[in-house]
């Protein structure tokens, strides 16, 4: 095997940003307020992807709850930016307060982007010592593999067959997920979705290693010299694959033998997603040279950041200043101050790693009733449960689809990922509790029954 | 002429980016809080920048006023963020409420980002019909080259020779002032800076015309077929370049024939910066094909976006969903929607046509005591100064320097721009006033009377 081409891919931009896309040519489908909403969007272009068949036209939230126009209360499934909870208090607070003295940028001394820095980095291994932000989780993504590029003078990223890590012009081209019609980088490899609940093996970490070296391989042959590996600590877009702690050591030590860095995507899977660590690559035990974040880290106000080795970092510095306008401002720095106060003053790693196993539990008994539930797999409140054709391990798209429009008619927000379009990704805020979980199975188990499954 | 090297670069890192950077070997010679704030900033690692010798510690800001910790009040003539003044509460208000109802993404219905963007479309030309929105200038940047790729099947672009576009790797590659170790996109070309001081023209337009064809020229001798230009329309960090009014006619017309597009880069120019128009291509009453904006959009709040023809963007959004997490979110549209409601109830158009006027003809007559006062030029609220060595138009950057420095004693704050580093960039938030004019004029006349000039 020398390349993956993405042959699992069932049909046209399957991955998570069309799942259960709305379509435009249906508008008169809808009626009255939301018609012409919905409508209007058309300034937007045709870019733009809205969830679901009837869209939703949500005005507030709170904590793990939305609220549609017309009043109807969602419990939000789904949604990880807002992981202290929708409209969290604190976070407003902070920002208000900081927005009545001032938000200036970094070519001035402030004292909430430098406590920031501080507290984020005593979360993260001590090797990784320098931090920078931007706005997005696509800026530090293309920040980081132009950093790994300088450091070891090559060009050569490896990524998964579904990742998606973000849209600019260099980050797209490593995030095949996007739709195939999309050109990948040429210097790009990727290896299969490491899919432990198909790939027979319960060694996914050799498996994961060996693909890995095919790449390199394969990069070699072209005269492409190899940067390094982009993994998603939790492959989130690939279909949420935890697998076993500690699986991707094999990984990262062949990276490193073959001159390359790891950079851990921890955009989706940080800030205690995955329960038991602060960031999804400690339940591995591995030490990736460089991690990216972004989506949770400030409850929703543009912020992002990249960890990186000092080392590493001034191979870049050397030859690059780099300056981001709204980056690390007092403002986005005290949305993220409070965030990560928030985490440690609810001890919120203890709750997500007991709600997250509870989560697992509680849809692992309701797949003895509907057998279209296949693996049930999750670390902390992100996890994954493979749509199936009952006694086989087939992937049932159409069946996951009908299941996330049933499920918001029992008031439950969700979506899908996965290579095949057919893995419920059930994220919810993280402040997530236990009547939160009872209302999401009594859903789940009536939507499966309303469906015929 | 060929290509166009960075001959007129002085010395290293000269752009935008390091005009008067704070050099941190010498932070020694800082002492008490200052000290201890700025060698933290070893953990943000050696790519961030700190303006002056003594950097500033910024605690508040109203209007124009910035108050460093010490309760010393500096009078902005720089930041070009805050158009609306610093810590406006019009943005804190909006802000605050939306924060307290719901801020989640583009993926569901949300009537903020619509009643924006059509607000926001009735500012520009009806071709330009369609509004998406990023986080950053350089993520507007670097989509609206995309954009305009796909649409030519072109990849060569054309930037001035001391552009800056943004950071991404792509928007990185054709920003010549980021440094000269930076190397460049390879299908990228530069054209001189329009330096309408020195070039000794008073046919700007077919001077500018005609580097154009010559870089279309080279870049078909090269087998790259032309995608467009990316001109900031007051060619900021070229030195702030208003020209006469309409000399960019024959430039996009030319590119037009040539079947590329014309990006403006309105980042720095749009939101009634340049005074008498809303955007800074207008004043030249041309059409651009897609428009980007950014810094003074939201205030301070992350927000950018790009404006195009739906023909353009179709050609993207036949291969490309997009999706920016925090992007077009309904607190970002909310402070957006403040901003242009101010500007527009407080007419600042005619204020800051009226206050530029003042502002050019306040520095314009201090030139006749301050002979290293060169050209003084300006539209709107930006204005650039050339420093010079007096009875001729050799740029002074060690003068100029200084002279920053100084105003910083008198309490302005001011910065440089401009192929040699020499171009006082005068650039207040958009609510200055008369008073603060009177306040700028004597502390410039003062601190050139202080370093003996």
């Amino acid at each position: 095997m020398t390349h993956t081409p993405l042959e699992t891919s069932t049909d046209e931009n399957v991955g998570i940003l069309a799942s259960n896309s709305f379509d435009m040519n249906k508008l008169d489908t809808l009626h009255g307020t939301l018609h012409d909403l919905v409508a209007q969007r058309e300034v937007l272009g045709p870019c733009y992807r809205l969830f679901y068949q009837k869209p939703l036209h949500l005005v507030s939230g709170r904590g793990t709850r939305l609220f549609d126009s017309d009043g109807t209360e969602y419990l939000d499934m789904y949604n990880n930016i807002p992981s202290i909870g929708h409209s969290n208090p604190c976070v407003t607070k902070a920002v208000t307060e900081q927005l009545t003295k001032i938000n200036t940028h970094t070519r001035y001394v402030h004292q909430n982007i430098l406590a920031y820095a501080n507290d984020l980095l005593a979360t993260l291994p001590p090797s990784l010592d320098r931090i920078m932000f931007m706005c997005s989780g696509s800026e530090a993504n293309d920040l980081a593999i132009r950093c790994a590029q300088l450091y070891t003078l090559g060009e050569g990223i490896i990524v998964t067959a579904e990742a998606y890590h973000g849209n600019t012009a260099l980050v797209s081209g490593v995030s095949p997920s996007i739709g195939k019609d999309v050109p990948m980088s040429p210097t790009m490899r990727m290896i299969p979705t490491p899919d432990t609940y198909r790939l027979g093996t319960d060694d996914i970490g050799t498996w994961m290693r060996d693909r890995v070296a095919e790449q390199i391989a394969d990069m070699k042959r072209h005269g492409i010299r190899f940067a390094g590996v982009l993994f998603d600590s939790i492959f989130s877009s690939d279909g949420v694959i935890p697998g076993k702690p500690g699986f991707l050591q094999p990984v990262i030590d062949l990276v490193h033998a073959e001159g390359g860095l790891y950079i851990a995507d921890e955009v989706q899977p940080g800030f205690c997603r995955t329960g038991d660590t602060f960031w999804g690559f400690q339940r591995h035990d591995i030490t990736p040279d460089i991690v990216t974040m972004g989506k949770p880290m400030a409850n929703g106000i543009a912020c992002s950041g990249m960890a990186i080795r000092h080392d590493v970092l001034e191979a870049f510095a050397e030859r690059n200043p780099y300056f981001n306008t709204f980056a690390g401002n007092p403002v986005a720095m005290a949305a993220a101050q409070a965030v990560l106060d928030y985490l440690r003053e609810h001890d919120m790693l203890s709750h997500v790693s007991h709600m997250g196993k509870l989560l697992v539990n509680g849809i692992s008994n309701l797949a003895k009733e509907h057998p279209c539930l296949g693996d049930v797999r999750g670390a902390g409140l992100f996890t994954g449960t493979d749509i199936v054709i009952p006694g086989t391990k087939d992937p049932d798209r159409a069946t996951a689809v009908k299941l996330i429009e049933a499920l918001r008619e029992h008031h439950v927000l969700i979506s899908l990922c996965g290579p095949y379009g057919s893995v419920l990704k059930v994220r919810p805020p993280l402040v997530f509790s236990e009547s939160d979980l009872d209302f999401f199975l009594s859903a789940l188990d009536a939507s499966l029954t309303d469906i015929g499954k």
